[in-house]
């Protein structure tokens, strides 16, 4: 990047962000920035890099892309903890590479995100790099006391939800690497849209006892969140809702659709525990969030050894999550 | 890189962090963590990743050290604005040239830090690279409503106050690449001392109008700081406090010390805006904090475009300051 200095692309970067909310006493540009918290109310903090050649590719991704990505992963974060997203930083470890317009396009992704759900960006910095480009995110957000969902609250008899609908990203991402014809999967991989509104929802209902995202899939999800509580879980193959169009590509190609979708990633939909009674709260949530598909999919059991996916009523293995190491 | 998985690192990794402090409600390991914010504190964030190549070198910095510079950098920035750290969390990038052993030894240097200032590590993540190592941390503090310091308080008439000594980081930064003899200075650059209680002391006791940490160098510091609060400043350069070998090493080399000093960066210190009424209250706090040196250079003046050092009298410009991007 030819830039004159750190401190005037900053200057540049800073006057693209949304105006931070009145709860910003000190903002972007001095050592740190102040935030008063209020009383009631819990702070839920989360931090998460994107780093090129492994999250995103910028041959496929637009600065945007990658910009919009980057703060959604948290915010995803976020709403998993029932958590109403207010400020985050940003850290830009810039390649040389990357053009000065990239990285205003980029803080523009984030800024419209920002924008949408209401956060205030309110510190960050810059560092060059002779590397890939990273944009590592910290997030935080409110919840009042005892409101909060963590992985671990699941009991034997829960009912397990997710949210829309499974395997589009990671369809998305093959679709990506092997050059097929533009597909809404493809968005999906590029542009993950948090649920934030959905995770809020749940846990002000009190409708769930433990909630997880999908960032590194539905089988990841599902085995962290039994480990977490100390339970088994159960499945129903027949009840993952796969996407469409995920389902037809990997159909075509002779690949099992429910397996694949179990074991991608990079979905961002939500995972839920759902007491049998607190079924009609779930359903309220589900209705006053008209665009937020919520699928039962099976439940939580007693032996914390099983991990059942039901096909075809035979009893099948629940397949690895999907892991961005074991991925190279 | 070889690991068996992200989770077994991880895990590995978080069985080296102190303990979480009670404030701590979910810790490590969920999707965010969740922090009971107090009532009469205000919040204070900030963001700063170290990057291999640009902030250290693995030739001459231990693991050890790049985990302990990487949360030093952040207490820094909280103790420019009088704030006690409370938490941090870490986002590691990993190469793959980085072996397991050495990412246990960088959690190490930085829990090591975390625990002498009583700060809680409540989350991160981890990912593989390509490219450099990258270590970025986020830390939040606490400091009382209205207690905390910025960059633009300081007024005209103000005196200028810096801790400690000026130019170490720089020049042990210099040895290093000439791969000289052993040298304190060395030790500045790879592990720097954040002036944890000095900020927040000076902030207690309502003794300064603005602070900044000298990250990037006096020079910067001192025009950062007059920018933002619309003042000229004047510096007498024979009250700079070189460090006695950082002198040595750049007079031996026909360099002028005082502008080296000035100009050089990493030396962590604290720059103060110091009204005079306000000289008793620092005095106080200098004798409660035995080992924190504290030298008056000048004052800020009334001209916004004053930038001046006096030598022997005679007036000088303001060298500019340290700047990563600039010294490729």
């Amino acid at each position: 990047m030819r830039i004159s200095s750190e401190h005037a692309l900053l200057a540049k970067l800073l006057a693209r962000l949304p105006r931070p909310s009145p709860a910003v006493l000190v903002g972007p540009g001095d050592d740190a920035a102040v935030v008063a918290a209020s009383r009631n109310e819990r702070l839920v903090i989360t931090t998460d890099a994107v780093v090129e050649g492994v999250h995103f590719s910028r041959a496929s991704s637009t600065p945007a892309d990658i910009g919009h990505r980057a703060l959604a992963v948290n915010l995803s974060d976020l709403a998993a903890m029932a958590a109403t997203p207010r400020w985050a930083l940003v850290s830009l470890v810039l390649p040389a590479s990357l053009h000065e317009t990239e990285a205003e396009e980029l803080v523009d992704g984030l800024a419209a995100l920002a924008t949408r759900y209401g956060v205030s960006v309110i510190g960050g910095n810059i560092t060059r790099t002779d590397g890939p480009l990273v944009v590592d995110v910290t997030a935080g957000g409110e919840v009042g006391s005892r409101k909060w969902l963590t992985r671990s609250g699941a009991r034997a008899g829960d009912e397990i939800y997710v949210s829309g609908t499974i395997g589009g990203a990671a369809a998305g991402l093959e679709m990506l690497q092997s050059r097929a014809a533009a597909s809404e999967c493809m968005t999906r991989h590029k542009r993950p849209e948090p649920r934030v509104r959905l995770g809020v929802a749940v846990g002000r209902a009190r409708a769930a006892t433990a909630a997880m995202d999908l960032s590194d899939g539905l089988a990841d999800a599902l085995e962290q969140v039994a480990t977490a509580s100390g339970v088994g879980l159960v499945v129903d193959a027949a009840l993952v809702p796969v996407d469409v169009l995920a389902r037809e590509w990997w159909t075509a190609r002779g690949v099992d659709a429910v397996s694949a979708a179990l074991a991608g990633g990079d979905d961002y939909e939500l995972l839920f525990a759902v007491p049998r009674k607190c079924a009609a709260a779930m359903r309220t949530v589900t209705r006053r969030l008209a665009h937020t598909p919520l699928t039962k999919i099976g439940e939580f059991t007693k032996d914390p050894r099983e991990r059942v996916v039901l096909r075809a009523g035979k009893k099948d293995a629940l397949p690895k999550g999907f892991e961005h190491f074991a991925n190279r």
